[in-house]
């Protein structure tokens, strides 16, 4: 059984990246650059006033002529001598002989006349090209997740298309024959079937649509034969549960039959021990325990970031942050423990009812509370880390 | 001029909730429950076997009579008597003489004899009835934003609709002559449009898609004309540039045109002064400052929980947190800053660049550091608070 950070040291090696495509920038929200981002002009690319205003040649002159005005957008721009001054808005052309803008709070106006009451420095309120940045400047690197600021940004340089990482095809095949699809009232002993549409939707706030949801009978025939042709469409496999060594637990011999090769199996945490990896070419398969609760801690712990990875992330993991516990919490199985908690402020609080089958304190969490193996107890007011389940 | 916290209450207070609709459950990721959830069953809903081993009637024996098994989603199961045992599976019902699961690495077979190495306690490894939730139990409360753990655990209890508040209609308008569609080489004295596509992708990232962008004239007649249509379709309205009081911003004439009832304008912060907020019935408009650094501001710090709010959200609100300041900052406007930041681990560190004109730097921005109006100056080593732009 290896550890915690053994297995998302496997788990970030063997993520092959995704391939590189072309997108329309408006499209782009959330992959992540496959290429550094160079800007194709400067910023900005003309001298523009920063207020509403008045252009003029600097002087001490106060009294000055109004001899024309500029509004944002215009083409040509006069040509000013000394002692004139023209009338200009935010982001307007200032003319080539112009160095310095007045705003209009700082002016009065007799007809044709200007009096500047409070006197500028000489440049203010222009702003020079290239002020932002210069032609050809590194703007963002590879590895950068695109936001609604990159976005506005690259359009601002004139971007149509951009390259980047392309995001997975994923198949979560969920076995069990105690499964029920929703719809019809329970039969006995049965339960609703929930992993798939649970993993679906945590793979949707990764951006991911393109997932096929396949329910597989528990035989190992079927099993074998569903992750086959899983693996011929789609570059990530998950398959939940099965994968224990019960006599109907057939996952693992599918895996075999299929030629994958084998990362690991079992990871010294709780919840979610029995957690198998493995990869064949450039294809990755999950094997996730089939509770419910369990099932999400693999995916936060482990396929979010080879999928992130996978589509080019630098920083795939879920963020670390630090809070200070309100509680003291025993780890007395020399595990690393998955806790789902709350955190309010600075505090965090660990949830009643972290047995694995229990999504319902998982769906008020917003954060992993982490206790390493090595972390015999930890105590009310020590600082702990947790993972941020914001992402 | 008005407060960050004074605006912030207009924009709740005149939030009014978007309409309750009924969402297929998969559907309904990042929505807000219109409704208290209640358990329709309880979980488990039958009395379930924990691991995979033997069930059987609690006793000192340790041999056994192997009389049959039980698989998970079986519907009926033996009748034990004491001295016998079921081979049982994780989550297969476990009869209803039997009391206890003895876990398979226990245990050692002889034929049809088994025998228990190890005694568990009497009741291990059997789930109960409810022993998660009892049905009728309130389980997910009115205002509970939906996450994959919210939808899994729903699915469990068979939910296939939920009734959340709707997502708003937005449409943008862009305004500014100097504006130009990528695509073509600039003209002299324009820039790319970028304000559209950006405020497009940031509601694109609480999940809104229903949006339309257009593009305005410069003229009151145009400006007046594009409102009333956006009006007549949209719930919210977001209006790019022309709200200050130069000649060619036309943008608070034709709010008044159509007779849109103002809340504030303009806001004691750098950036993002001219901000516009008004509502018209339902209907809530944002006058945006054309600058795209402030616009984004804006849109983080009002837009953003405004329209949390009106999709049910009871903290619409980025979440506030807390880290250590790298250098020293001086606010010498007696203004609430936001300043474009980047924290890494429990250290934030404003960028250079902060003018509005610059989206660079909040492309690589995580964090708003957000500096009171009645604070002059903080320190190096002081602890600030933030807001965090994941979400």
């Amino acid at each position: 059984m290896i550890s915690v950070l053994e297995a998302q040291e496997f788990v970030l090696r063997n993520a092959e990246k995704l391939p590189v495509i072309s997108l329309k920038l408006e499209d782009s929200l959330g992959y992540y650059l496959a290429e550094n981002c160079l800007a194709p002009l400067s910023l900005p690319s003309f001298r523009q006033s920063a207020m509403d205003g008045y252009a003029f040649i600097h002087t001490n002159e106060t009294r000055l002529k109004v001899t024309g005005q500029i509004q944002a957008g215009d083409l040509f721009t006069p040509q000013l001598k000394p002692g004139e001054a023209v009338r200009i808005f935010t982001g307007a052309p200032v003319p080539d002989t112009a160095d310095t803008v007045v705003i209009q709070e700082h002016t009065t106006r007799e007809g044709d006349t200007l009096i500047i009451e409070k006197l500028p420095l000489p440049k203010a309120n222009v702003r020079p090209i290239g002020e932002q940045l210069t032609a050809g400047a590194l703007v963002l690197k590879k590895g950068h997740q695109i936001n609604e600021a990159s976005i506005g940004f690259m359009a601002g340089l004139g971007f149509t298309e951009i390259k980047v990482y392309a995001k997975p095809n994923v198949c979560i095949l969920t076995t069990g024959n105690e499964l029920q699809e929703r719809g019809t009232p329970l039969k006995p002993n049965h339960i609703y079937e929930s992993n798939g549409i649970m993993l679906q939707n945590a793979l949707k706030r990764l951006g991911i649509s393109n997932i096929q949801l396949i329910k597989v009978e528990d035989t190992l025939e079927q099993t074998s034969k569903a992750v086959k042709q899983a693996l011929e469409a789609a570059d990530v496999l998950l398959v939940s549960g099965g994968i224990s060594v019960g006599d109907f637990d057939f996952v693992q011999e599918a895996f075999q039959n299929n030629g994958i090769n084998e990362h690991f199996y079992k990871v010294n945490q709780k919840p979610g021990k029995p957690l198998w990896f493995g990869t064949k070419s450039d294809k990755s398969v999950f094997g996730l325990p089939g509770n419910p609760a369990s099932s999400l801690t693999c995916f936060y712990a482990y396929v979010l970031p080879h999928l992130r990875s996978r589509m080019g992330s630098l920083n795939p993991f879920l963020n670390e942050r630090s809070a200070v516990l309100t509680e003291t919490i025993k780890n007395i199985h020399s595990k690393t423990l998955f806790l789902k908690a709350g955190v309010t402020g600075n505090k965090i609080t660990p949830f009643t009812g972290q047995a694995s089958s229990m999504l319902n304190t998982y769906a008020l969490s917003n954060a992993l509370l982490l206790i390493p193996e090595d972390t015999e107890q930890l105590n009310e007011g020590d600082a702990v880390t947790y993972l941020d389940l914001n992402f």
